[in-house]
C-alpha cells in the first residue's frame, strides 16, 4: 500500500464547502465529477502529492446521505493508492480483513476501487484505489 | 498548505492496533512516542510521503479518551504540513477560521502544531504542523 491517494469528506452543500476548502488551502478545487452509480457529486483539491475529495449526496438513499444522517458531516474515508488492486484484495483477505468489493468497482477520478469493512479496520473506512489502465 | 503530513486515528488499545495496521500496510510502525502533556501515546506508520499516527489515551481526561467516549474509535484529525505555522495561523484567522492554538504548541514527532476548530471546517479537526527548527 502506497501513499494516501485522497481523504474523502462528506459534506451537505458542495458549493459552500468548495468555498470553505478553497479558503483553507488557498487554492480552488480542480475538478467536479458526478458518480451516478454511487449517488454522489465530488470535487477534488490538490494538497501536494495527495488529494481531498468532497462528497455530496445526489439522492436521499446514497451512502453519503446515510452517513451524514447518522454521523453528520466529516471525514468519510481514507483512500490508499495501490499498484495492483487484485493482489492487494487477495492479500488483505488472507490477513483477515473484510473486503466489501471482492471485484473492484469504478470510482471517481479514473480509478478502480474497493473498500474494507470498518469493523475490521478500527472503525476507519478504507478504500484501495488503483489508476485504471489506459485502453 | 502542503501535503497531508499525517492522519491521526484514535484507538483503544495501541498494541492491538499496531498489529492490525501492520497487517494492513504490510509494514510495522517505525516509532512509539508519548506526549505526556496531551495524555497520549502515539505510534507512527509510513505510507509513502505520508504518515498514519495511532493515538491511545494515557489518562481518562485526555482529549483522545473523550473523543473515543463520544464517537468511538476512528479518524481523529488530518494534519497538513506547513512551512511557516505562524503565517498560516494569521492567514487562516483572516479567512475566518477559528484557530484553537494561536501560539503553536509542541506535538509528537518534533513538530510545532496548531488546531483549527472543527465548527469552522466542516466538522473536520485539522492540524497544521511544522517541523521544529533545529537549534
Amino acid at each position: 500500500m502506497n501513499k494516501i491517494e485522497h481523504i474523502g469528506i462528506a459534506v451537505k452543500d458542495l458549493d459552500k464547502s468548495n468555498q470553505l476548502f478553497a479558503s483553507l488551502f488557498g487554492e480552488t478545487h480542480y475538478k467536479i465529477e458526478e458518480v451516478a452509480s454511487e449517488g454522489v457529486k465530488t470535487s477534488f483539491f490538490k494538497t501536494g502529492p495527495n488529494k481531498i475529495e468532497l462528497l455530496e449526496a445526489t439522492k436521499p438513499d446514497s451512502p453519503i446521505a446515510k452517513f451524514i444522517e447518522k454521523k453528520g458531516e466529516g471525514i468519510h474515508h481514507i483512500a490508499f493508492a495501490v499498484e495492483d488492486i487484485y493482489s492487494e484484495i487477495k492479500r488483505l483477505k488472507e490477513e483477515g480483513f473484510t473486503v466489501l468489493n471482492e471485484t473492484p468497482k469504478e470510482g471517481a477520478d479514473n480509478k478502480l476501487v474497493a473498500f474494507l469493512h470498518p469493523k475490521t479496520t478500527n472503525s476507519v473506512l478504507i478504500e484501495l484505489c488503483q489508476e485504471k489502465p489506459k485502453n
